[in-house]
């Protein structure tokens, strides 16, 4: 057994297939003057290929995996067009009378090396894009030949020093059960590609290995714990093969109850709704049982693109949502950039600090053309379904008044134009800034509901970036600061007898959901992935019950604390499940 | 009048010197194989004669400025020391057969343009010290003239393009009554270099001048407010040497109350203390009437070597600052390296959100060596004085008994060795994390005082870095979510009979004085220039108008309404204390 990094959760049982290492040859000989054009038109040409295969790939892939999970094969491209590269290029050739293939090879070395020594990560991320497109490019050059993967009848697990993004694209995810790359980390573009296609991945067990796997030996992977088997024995195959089947029992038994409604023992009504980012994912989140959209997150629509998306464009994708919704609801979230999410045409200037920058509803209301053209599509698509507006990041009530102001303004030029949309358009807002909390009760007398975000709001309520791999384990959110804090907006709310519901990733916590029935909140959205799950639990836990557990919630000062609560309830109510099984 | 931007405050008015640019002329000969040795060894003696100048500049520097002013100068030896620098000079010379002036000159373009091209702010300054230290090899290679200024009995204005930091280290302050610079910004390092050195600085008038300012021509600048006039008239001479007369007046008036108690006419003491980063900065706090150290910190104690410092150097250190303070109160904190501070010898891996991630209080937990080391010293200290010890960044009552946990080892210890300390040594925090703030009524039952850090509870509390120009509008102390939170804290700490202060910048603003005295807190600390005003305004602000306003600040909605009402309240003082003039 060998103990990696689980990259892409799932079990694989299998043959390995291991990738060969292909040597590249370069040529020698000195390049004559005169032939310096033909030099460089051979690295155009490679350019050209390279892009031309680049953009297929990326088509080919959107419809894998999205087109949120392509935008690195942008950074390639950006890296063939830049001028910088193609200057590094030729003044090698010229100054050096080095061939193309040896030029590309010399320049690639140097930006790598170059953006290695700064010893930063987003750096080193992208000395590995340039190292991926200059392989590709390298290929070209050197008439090199793909590698072929073993026919599509034959189902393996990959094994493989480093796998780029331009590898896994080619891979079909029917035929390869796994991955195991000997380098790696879980947070690499690789691995997040992985996740998409569904592909269990474990990484980063080079150190561990004593002797390179063979193609043809016997492993299984765990993605989920990040382990490896090499040569297992029947016994541990059966067990794995077993796990494997219990996994998919799960699901099974899961998908049963998606047509159940979402309510308790005792009969509390919990709206079970899904965050979703595209029109693609409301299919998986109606075929989860989804009740609505609590969580629109329209920025996809922004990044999807070279520009940004025109009025009727975004309409029509609002209006789609809408009608496939079918009179469920639909929270639609204003633009949400800035942070960890950019736009490549919308330039945000380099920030120390992102998380507390210029985003979201402070873009927005900066910038008040691109915030108007959306709230117009919003309002139109108002008309198809029952659609709700919501701005994330709001810390004041100025805010709240200012992007209100705007949405009059559009809805006066529908009126205007003979437009149709829902003058009575409900308005929410993200609880997810500290200072919101603490105003709950203004803020309240201001909107028609809040959804309180979870995600940012235990980070800054805890002054803890979640992406901080160094400080992780501070990322609490079963945290009794974070706990006074939901108590203090859902009460705010429940005074103001507005809607609250949450959309963070709490939502979608197990643990977390006697907190939201004793808080009693109106609704969860989660990722779809998440919502079978809750429901199950949600139909044997008592509201009654969960009530009762939160004065103890309150009295605990510490996390652990908490825990031992939540936990304590969670086993008794499997024992009262088990129990009336009987 | 021209208007530029204000980096050094203060008034000048002078003849200008215009500082020339000198033109640098390059050999244009190729070199032989055979010299290759030759022009290494001349640029191996340009870079011991650079190194040598900025050692000398660095120590005279830190005599004027202090020692963190001057860790700039570092960066430029490491840029002399790095082997990345020398390789691509010599290539150059070796490849390009070129001098070793002209190699120099193309391996500092060559890396300028590629730190310009990283379109990151950090880079961009990071290009400037390339450029700042390569002409200073360049000088020595090129054996060009030091340019000299007028002599020290004509004081003057100085004109310059741009100011490095090194140009600066040559100025005489009481020579210089003033600087502008057609570049630069107010964050520059040579703008915080001249606020150090209270010389008045305009910076960016560029594109605002007609014709180029000419050595000899009479200038008004005003660094507060970013002014530059040329050729004044008489009368504008009169009104701003009326002006600087007034700013002396003012310093000498503030001066004659250094002595008073700081007290409210209708008797309620509020303690004025100082916060230092340094024993130099005591004499300050100590002339300005400080009452007190109410915050230490530690991390320029930290900053000012090249390895962590000793036990016994900050025993040494704490030891003094006690004893200066005769009997007055001293807090020490604890380490806060991270977010904007860091120590060269101590690796914090590059964080996305610095202010979020791994510093103050979490390393010290992280490193118990370290922190243990910082304990005893403090503790050992605290037989000689009334020494308290801080923790920085508090989120969760765990942390404090981790700490606490620590320091009790440390105790036992020193008792084992029969080393003297104070056994009753006070322990405080500081609220500044938004959670800390939610379990203030918990964390009180845990420590001796609380020390509010306004400028961090801030930022998280509305999410906004305050360091980003973007956003800084955002940046508002006067925030009805900070003053609840202000007001949950004090509350909190009365609760629980501890001692609560402020230490943030917000605790040296006049306007926030009111907010201080209706919150009854003990004491307020600030930096020492801030003290005397603060402390004027005190001797004439009864505290039961202060407390009559609360009700009415909390009413508030927006910060708006907030500054209105403060703005009210100061009048009306103003207008109480010229009635009772009369």
């Amino acid at each position: 057994m060998i103990q990696g990094i689980g990259a892409s959760a799932g079990i694989a049982i299998g043959k390995s297939f291991v990738l060969p290492n292909w040597e590249w040859e370069f040529p020698e000989q000195r390049v004559d003057v005169a032939d310096f054009a033909r030099e460089f038109e051979r690295v155009y040409e490679g350019i050209r290929t390279s892009k031309h295969e680049i953009e297929q790939i990326k088509d080919e892939l959107r419809e894998v995996v999205g087109s949120d999970e392509t935008q690195i094969f942008d950074a390639h491209l950006a890296i063939l067009d830049d001028p910088v590269f193609m200057n590094e290029i030729q003044g090698i050739i010229q100054r050096q009378y080095k061939a193309a293939e040896v030029a590309v090879k010399e320049a690639i070395d140097h930006f790598v090396t170059m953006f290695d020594l700064l010893d930063d990560e987003y750096m080193k991320e992208r000395a590995l894009d340039i190292k991926d497109v200059g392989n590709r490019l390298l290929k070209h050059l050197l008439g090199a030949p793909e590698i072929t993967l073993p026919s599509d009848t034959q189902p393996f697990i990959l094994i493989a020093r480093e796998l780029s993004p331009s590898q896994l694209a080619h891979i079909n995810p029917n035929n390869v059960l796994g991955i195991v790359t000997l380098a790696g980390s879980s947070t690499s573009h690789s691995a997040i590609m992985a996740r998409a296609l569904g592909v269990p991945l474990v990484v980063g067990v080079e150190a561990k290995l004593e002797e390179p796997i063979q193609t043809g030996q016997s492993l299984i992977i765990d993605g989920t714990e990040g382990l490896l088997f090499i040569d297992p024995d029947d016994s541990l195959i059966d067990h794995y093969s077993e796990l494997q089947g219990r996994q998919a029992e799960d699901r099974q038994r899961l998908n049963s109850i998606a047509g159940h409604r979402s309510v308790t023992p005792d009969g509390k009504v919990l709206g079970l709704a899904a965050n979703i980012s595209s029109l693609k994912e409301l299919e998986v989140a109606l075929s989860s049982g989804a009740h609505g959209v609590g969580l629109f997150r329209t920025e996809f629509l922004y990044m999807d693109r070279n520009r940004f998306p025109k009025e009727e464009e975004q309409f029509e994708v609002y209006k789609s949502v809408a009608e496939k919704l079918a009179g469920e609801p639909l929270i639609i979230r204003t633009l949400d950039i800035g942070g960890d999410k950019q736009l490549d045409y919308f330039n945000i200037p380099e920030e120390d600090n992102p998380f507390l920058g210029y985003r979201a509803i402070r873009i927005s209301l900066d910038r008040k053309d691109l915030f108007k053209t959306q709230l117009r599509a919003i309002l139109r698509a108002s008309s198809f379904g029952q659609v709700k507006v919501m701005y994330p990041l709001i810390s004041s009530v100025e805010e709240v008044r200012a992007a209100n102001h705007i949405l009059e303004e559009a809805k006066q030029e529908l009126e205007r134009e003979g437009l149709p949309y829902n003058a009575h358009i409900q308005v929410g807002i993200m609880i997810e800034v500290p200072a919101a909390v603490m105003l709950a009760d203004l803020l309240a007398q201001e909107v028609d509901f809040f959804s309180i975000g979870t995600n940012d709001l235990v980070q800054f309520t805890l002054a803890v970036d979640r992406m901080n791999e160094e400080i992780s384990y501070l990322y609490e959110p079963f945290h009794p600061a974070v706990l006074r804090m939901l108590k203090q907006t859902v009460e705010a709310a429940k005074r103001n007898q507005i809607k609250v519901g949450v959309c963070g990733e709490l939502a979608g916590d197990l643990r977390a959901l006697p907190i939201w029935l004793s808080l009693d909140v109106d609704e969860l959205s989660m990722s779809s992935h998440s919502i079978l799950q809750v429901k199950e639990r949600l139909l044997s836990t008592r509201q009654e019950d969960s009530r009762s557990l939160l004065p103890q919630l309150l009295e605990c000062r510490t996390c652990a604390d908490i825990h031992e609560k939540l936990k304590q309830f969670m086993d008794s109510v499997d024992e009262k499940g088990a129990a009336s099984a009987i």
